[in-house]
């Protein structure tokens, strides 16, 4: 609980009304997307712009009180549970896109807009962010560059990391600083705009981000390929890209989730083949029509049972739809929906898979897997029940060997989601000891007290690894 | 000096064939291709692995011996200039191309590599690895990721940094860490990959680099667009651009740079007119011809003099050596050579070179501007004698007022160069005192003892700023 004294001077700071401490309240937001995880948090607090949020965080910092930012809470690694209580962030007020510019092609904006106003507000003036987050509809922008939003437009353009060039950030002890600008190239000293983006809320409150934009492609065209054969699909996907086409998105999702896709959304997908690839395309449109037959000609080759394209803007939308609703689908199946994010080497996807499927069956589980296949990103979804204690204690185990295979792979395990709380303890596996050192000494010199949302990407404790026996 | 017993035990580590003290060595790597800066270094060595490397950091960072890691020493910011003495580090043993993967479009590379090299292995694999920095021929790639190199292709396809997804990387400590891998996206912790690119030497060793590839473009076309007035030409770039056109190469000679490059080269380059647009774009075929045409269109309503569209590969290259030679072209003038690397956004283009023109002027100086327009990125490059300690005062002057301009126009002191031991002093104008805190943060966490290419990127004194008047 906060003392009187910080309540107090919170209250002074951001006026009555943007602190809130009631039960109900703090109940809001004692979770976030994430299932399973769940910790009040002492105060919620909204600050009106960065000398507010620069006088929270000094005060915080010298009475040693857990400051956790948050946006819309959408993350999928309990990175916004406030799992050692304190203070929840707000950016409600702190939500203005502060400017367009169309001849540097950027956008300023502060942390609190939602993803998707940002990019109706950029497409209006012909341009394009790329990152696309499948939650952007609700997250904020300020959410996807703690988290280095990915999403299906990751291949071709990068992720939220690629765009940001520019950075105001307050730092625990208060300091508000600037990094990068509206500049193509700035080497003058580290690189603080990339370490911010994605850390996490661990270091510093991000207030202002300028980011980079690009010219809308002309045109797109949308595709589905479908397989009988899961190990044919996932070849498609190398062989696409090998072929020295990079489409814009390069999805893909298993049988499992495609009938409970298609029983949600009722759009008419194929549910009696084994894998399906959504595959896109955008640029000028002589260009995507010749990529569109070269990768119709790659699929047909890796024995692709039927090719769509997609006629019209309408049916292409509904395609992305589909995959955009794997996640809410799946989690009509059951109370629980554990959504994962093990990422490889992009030749490494069959593997993967197979990998997964072996594992779903060696602990009977419900796991239906998409996600991102032309970067190496599946998402395998878990539909269980947190109150069925036997079983989750399966998932645990079928988790923590996937994590295991994907390391094994030369993968990581996370590419979208972040580390949070719930990938701690296995974060020791990707990094060993030596790298987990590493960022630990980042943290402490921004961030001696540890008041920066504690207890996210670093565990108390790592998961012992599971010794695999072939 | 050297003690006996850290000499000792460095041969013991490396051999004696790769450890070298004599004067002549000593002085060979006493400067780099920074004017002005030289320092001996009190020993040379040459790892054959990461073993030894970690080995080497180990026995200086117990006795506090700096550390000077070093490719080929092409940099322009005195970056590895060994001011503070101690061990030069050389990756000549360390010089392989360990894999190209074709599937996951990957390179995986020793630090020793010669950047052009690496390009025309990639290259014959039909790979593309857009980075170019003029100095290609003989830098490293270790190098050029420890400077975050840019080059002629940054406004399309980025720099370096965009590149890099994997390291592995020597702490001071000796631990051995790797970071991110052959993957599209890796969220694991923060991204140390991202901050030791471009840190310059002074927080680990690079020992292995994982980059991304592309697919080789189809095609690409060369263009000069000649200018009687300098704003004409330095409008035209934010035109193409807002026009949503995104060239390869966007590059800006005025006429002193054209004069003396004509001189050097002699490729028939008009030397005429006031400035010249070097201008290329690449991709398919209908798109680059679609693209030109545009271009031409824009340059001509911004009263470009004249339009040539190169007719033949050979008449391209010719174009784009003499950009590349731009440097040793101005280096014929006079016996010192000071080429800096002033950044602003695309949109003060125009500004920065009038002010550049004032400066240049009003210190009677000879300064040929030339460089990445449609980055931002210009090298004004001043022609002058070391010896004439009169003159280096003013020349000194008007850079500080150049930087000064630069960051009043929303720029920064280096675009590509980085900080070195050159910039060190400037860097406090662009960060402030409260980002410099934050960088020595960092720095302190990972390199206590500040063994690591010590005296670069932090200054012991910041350059008074000019108060400039209106």
């Amino acid at each position: 609980m906060l003392s009187n004294i910080v309540k107090e001077k919170l209250i002074s700071i951001v006026t009555k009304e943007n602190f809130a401490d009631s039960k109900t309240e703090r109940l809001v937001y004692s979770y976030d997307a994430t299932p399973n995880f769940q910790s009040m948090p002492d105060a919620v607090v909204a600050p009106s712009n960065t000398a507010e949020v620069s006088e929270i965080l000094k005060l915080c910092n010298e009475y040693n009180v857990p400051i956790v930012p948050r946006g819309s809470g959408t993350n999928l690694c309990a990175g916004t549970c406030p799992t050692e209580g304190g203070v929840v962030l707000l950016f409600k007020h702190m939500n203005k896109i502060i400017e367009i510019d169309e001849d540097n092609l950027t956008i300023t904006v502060q942390p609190g807009v939602i993803t998707l106003d940002m990019i109706h507000a950029i497409e209006e003036k012909g341009l394009f962010y790329p990152p696309d987050p499948s939650s952007m509809k609700i997250s904020t922008i300020g959410g996807n560059i703690n988290e280095n939003s990915g999403g299906l437009r990751g291949l071709k353009y990068g992720v939220t990391r690629d765009y940001v060039i520019g950075l105001e950030a307050v730092l625990p002890n208060g300091d508000i600083i600037r990094t990068g600008g509206k500049l193509a190239k700035d080497v003058a000293g580290y690189d603080l705009t990339r370490l911010f983006v994605g850390s996490e809320g661990t270091l510093v409150v991000i207030t202002e981000a300028t980011l980079k934009l690009i010219p809308m492609p002309e045109t797109r065209k949308t595709m589905l390929a479908l397989y009988q054969d899961l190990g044919a699909a996932a070849k498609s996907v190398s062989k696409i890209i090998a072929n020295k086409i990079i489409p814009t998105t390069l999805e893909f999702l298993d049988q499992p989730t495609l009938k409970v896709v298609e029983d949600f959304a009722q759009i008419g997908l194929p549910t009696n083949v084994q894998a399906v690839l959504l595959i896109e395309q955008d640029g000028p449109l002589e260009v995507v029509e010749r990529d569109m037959k070269k990768i119709a000609e790659v699929c047909k080759a890796e024995h692709a049972v039927s090719i769509q394209v997609a006629a019209t803007e309408e049916e292409a939308d509904a395609l992305r739809t589909a995959r955009r609703a794997a996640l809410s689908a799946v989690a009509r199946l059951k109370p629980t929906t554990i959504l994962e994010d093990a990422t490889v080497p992009r030749s490494e996807i069959a593997n993967m898979v197979q990998a997964i499927n072996d594992i779903t069956e060696k602990y009977h589980l419900t796991i239906c897997t998409f996600g991102h296949a032309g970067d190496g990103n599946l998402h395998p979804t878990c539909a269980t029940d947190a109150r069925n204690h036997e079983e989750m204690e399966r998932v645990e185990k079928a988790f923590a060997e996937i994590f295991e295979k994907a390391i094994e792979l030369g993968g990581t395990i996370t590419g979208e989601h972040g580390v949070g709380a719930m990938k701690a303890p296995y974060l020791e596996w990707k990094l060993k000891a030596e790298g987990i050192a590493a960022m630990k000494a980042i943290k402490q010199a921004f961030d001696p007290n540890n008041i920066m949302n504690p207890g996210k990407v670093f565990a108390k404790d790592s998961k012992k690894r599971v010794v695999i026996t072939r």
